[in-house]
């Protein structure tokens, strides 16, 4: 495969999500408004765990495609509001468990739910923010909606089941990493960006045209994510270089530098990844595998090669304002790491 | 209040689940192979962890509410067997969360899933089999069950967290220990009965009463599992005497036991259950005092309070073998304890 450097092309130097921020800002603020009203409750605890974690500072980039995607087929009504918040819902739940599982303390640079409030509660807010998703996507009422979202729902779980169970496998292939970002970060982008056209009753081209967007932008989004976490200056990230390494985690950078290796350097991976020896020395040795074998620069080579994949997605439609935004989120996801 | 003994009434002593059960047979053997292919999944330990709970012989009590509150008003096509499996999955879901979240090593005298694949897993294939229940439900198409279901999914939840909040807290009142039991365990009753006249299309009085009659069910079958807990010789229960002692649950013997105590019971009950001294002794303790406040008796009491209500909901429809069948499954609910 070929070394891509996608910031050779000048013309996409400075993308920036600013465009769909300014188009979805007052749906935005009702998002934000629903999210705060439905993560109430008489009981507590549940709103503070819930506002702690939405007010962390996400970009709520998910909630924004489901509302750019909406417009930009004429929606007019307020359905498109609740599907936004239900989206993020989701997202939110998702973490919750996902801290769960990691056992993670940190994320975005501040405490976890579960160091705050315990495992427990972020299990429990987190089912009850799925819930209210759920109540919110019934209150649209669209089936089609609701069938898109509720499997989404699944695939997000099956996804991290079976990042479970090749956790620190270093014989995992490219393909397996590449079966859980599609479940688990993927699945839920494409969900966001379908449900758009779906309730704009759109026909059955611009739904899959938008799918196919959220898909294989959800792709080059994560695989951008998991490089960052090896380099890149990315200031606002919120997470350290390695977090992924001292995990365990086996992602792209990973999977190449092992698999380009010597002999020597697999028995390295294998007892880094494997045995757990996730030492501030090993870190560094991995730092220096990753660079040499450019495995960087070739996932974020994949990553160009699923952005392209997105902006073909979208290339039938016609031009408009929430076009060209969307399309300008696909250079800013990869432009991240810079 | 006064203390009632339902086991002396000798007409209803000998009331069984067995007609509800083969009422609902033929359905609950299409219920149990959709069981199997919808936890199905490629990724090995989702079907794994799963039939181990599933295969774990609960009675299904759930499901068959289903099936039977539909076949009452009537139903004839397949939905209904779907929304009794969407059921079990929010039940199955559940008790995997729930196992995580009271850090529990047996449930049915067998090892819980969290003790066999761990937190992460159980955590997970519960978020699995709730996306799996939700993709149920928006298959039958019927947006008044998902609102009642998915109402039932955040509800339940929202009793979860209500139950963390209080819990070890002595001055929990009866009223505190309702609100909890009414969401965690009687708002699925409720929903798993209202969703069988929704999709029969009986009228909103045919709803009212399934809904009232598994509310209520839920709330007598809960105070007798509570009060089983310490006491009680039924042998199929599946744990044992003092299990909710040993976790610090405040449940209602425990509450009556306390709030009629003398300032020296109280500090006992406080040091055991709030600072967590629960030793053999302790219990031992636990047990004379609720014998000397009769507070199983009067657990039980209020469950017949509860079981008289799900009556009357159902008096005004016209008798038939469903009807029986469902009434007698309120005085087994009570009689579980003999």
């Amino acid at each position: 495969m070929g070394v891509v450097v996608p910031l050779e092309e000048g013309k996409k130097k400075s993308a920036s999500v600013k465009p769909l921020v300014d188009l979805t800002k007052a749906d935005m603020e009702r998002v934000n408004q629903l999210i705060l009203s439905k993560a109430g409750s008489d009981v507590q605890m549940i709103p503070e765990v819930a506002n702690h974690l939405i007010s962390s500072g996400g970009k709520r980039l998910r909630p924004m495609l489901t509302l750019a995607a909406a417009s930009m087929f004429g929606y007019k009504g307020d359905s498109h509001v609740k599907l936004a918040t239900s989206v993020e819902f989701m997202h939110t739940a998702t973490l919750l468990h996902d801290d769960v599982v990691d056992e993670s303390d940190l994320r975005r640079g501040k405490s976890t739910a579960r160091t705050i409030w315990g495992n427990q509660a972020s299990v429990l807010v987190g089912d009850f923010l799925l819930g209210q998703a759920f109540r919110m996507m019934v209150d649209v009422g669209s089936l089609d909606a609701l069938d898109v979202l509720s499997t989404a729902a699944s695939v997000i779980a099956e996804g991290e089941v079976l990042q479970l169970s090749v956790a620190k496998n270093m014989e995992t292939t490219e393909d397996d990493y590449l079966s859980v970002i599609r479940a688990k970060t993927a699945a839920l982008f494409a969900a966001a960006a379908e449900v758009g056209p779906i309730i704009a009753q759109a026909d059955k081209a611009g739904r899959n045209a938008l799918k196919s967007y959220g898909m294989n932008l959800g792709l080059a989004f994560q695989l951008v994510d998991d490089a960052l976490d090896y380099g890149g200056t990315a200031a606002d990230l919120g997470k350290n270089v390695g977090d992924d390494f001292r995990e365990g985690k086996i992602t792209l950078p990973v999977i190449l530098s092992y698999r380009r290796g010597t002999t020597e350097e697999r028995d390295f991976w294998r007892n880094a990844i494997e045995a757990g020896d996730s030492s501030e020395q090993n870190l560094q040795h991995a730092l220096e595998l990753i660079q040499k074998y450019d495995a960087l620069n070739d996932t974020i080579g994949r990553a160009v090669h699923y952005g392209t994949i997105a902006r073909d997605a979208l290339a039938p439609l016609p031009a408009s304002p929430y076009k060209a935004a969307l399309l300008e989120v696909i250079d800013f996801s990869i432009q991240r790491v810079s």
